[in-house]
């Protein structure tokens, strides 16, 4: 018979599902919240089920809301004519940080990825094409990030809206502000040529 | 105000309690379970309440136990002449697998790391020394981890054991540097066990 309780067992299975998590670091959450901070267990439990309780999609942008509207698609001062596009809640959190963008959003939840399952229908392409085509939406900027699955999704959705009549945009690719271009990779140094704009 | 729900943030807060785990990671996390699989939220709040209900300690070994005693306290045909101190329920695990010892266990559920506060005191070191001598132990097997701090930990321990007049071994360095037991083979630390040396 294992030396591990049940409930320990099955604590560390719980661990287990979570991304990127594996035995060690499941032991290492498990042995941690119930030798050393059994606060933080309960803490962490209670969130969990309040958010599963409490925590929707806002039908307006998809993100996570605990409202029917979330507190940016209620703001009446946001400009509902353009739509920014991004892939999750903190990629929507570093465009509001910059403090330069007034628009919508529509978060994703996710960005195609075959291998894991996300697919345009699972990430509701469709729900998307049809709040962009509310007849106020005049520019969609999508602003997915800028790896291989970013991309393609980049790729998808840009075709499907322009079918739809719609401006589309995307982020410019290029170098960091304050970047050298010793230092910047081909690939970016490549795009940034390409992407050149009036000087 | 910031587009997180509240209860969102709670679990970012939450999930940032883990050691080793920033706000990407828990970023991660709670989109995986909010979005992904909200079934594994459930289950993963389910394991943490009844594991903070149920999950005690082991009044002899001080490992995790749903009941009064472990199982393998509990055990009668294990030899209680022989006491092993190990680090974690898992470095007890990897031990029980080279089905190579038959006594029983101390854990200690960490090793002395003055700056994460984990102290003589913290572990507990009184109990074991206690537990130790009872009269039925005639050696002490110390199964540290043959890292810096579990060296540390095995030389406070041995000092300690030997004061006490017990006969301390540890396991062989058949180990290698810096290893820990959780990873090692099975033949290698089944040797290990084997050639167990003085502390
Ligand atoms: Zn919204
Ligand atoms: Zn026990």
């Amino acid at each position: 018979m294992s030396p591990r309780a049940d409930a320990f067992a099955r604590l560390l299975e719980a661990f287990e599902r979570l991304p990127g998590v594996g035995p060690k670091t499941a032991q290492r959450f498990a042995v941690y919240l119930l030798a050393e901070d059994r606060m933080a267990a309960a803490q962490l439990a209670d969130a969990l089920g309040t958010g599963l309780q409490r925590i929707g999609r806002c039908a307006r942008c998809n993100t996570f809301s605990e409202s029917t509207l979330c507190s940016t698609c209620a703001d009446e001062s946001r400009d509902p004519s353009v739509l920014a596009i991004v892939e999750t809640p903190a990629d929507q959190q570093a465009l509001e940080a910059t403090l330069g963008y007034q628009g919508l959003y529509w978060v994703l939840m996710g960005r195609v990825s075959p291998l894991d399952g996300a697919t345009p229908q699972s990430l509701g392409f469709e729900a998307l094409l049809d709040r962009a085509s509310d007849g106020q939406v005049r520019e969609v900027i999508i602003a997915t990030n800028f790896t291989v699955e970013g991309e393609a999704t980049a790729f998808m959705l840009s075709d499907l809206l322009k079918r739809k009549g719609l401006k589309v945009t995307r982020l410019a690719r290029g170098l960091p502000v304050g970047g050298e271009l010793e230092y910047v990779d081909l690939p970016t140094l490549a795009a940034s040529l390409r992407d050149r704009r009036p000087g």
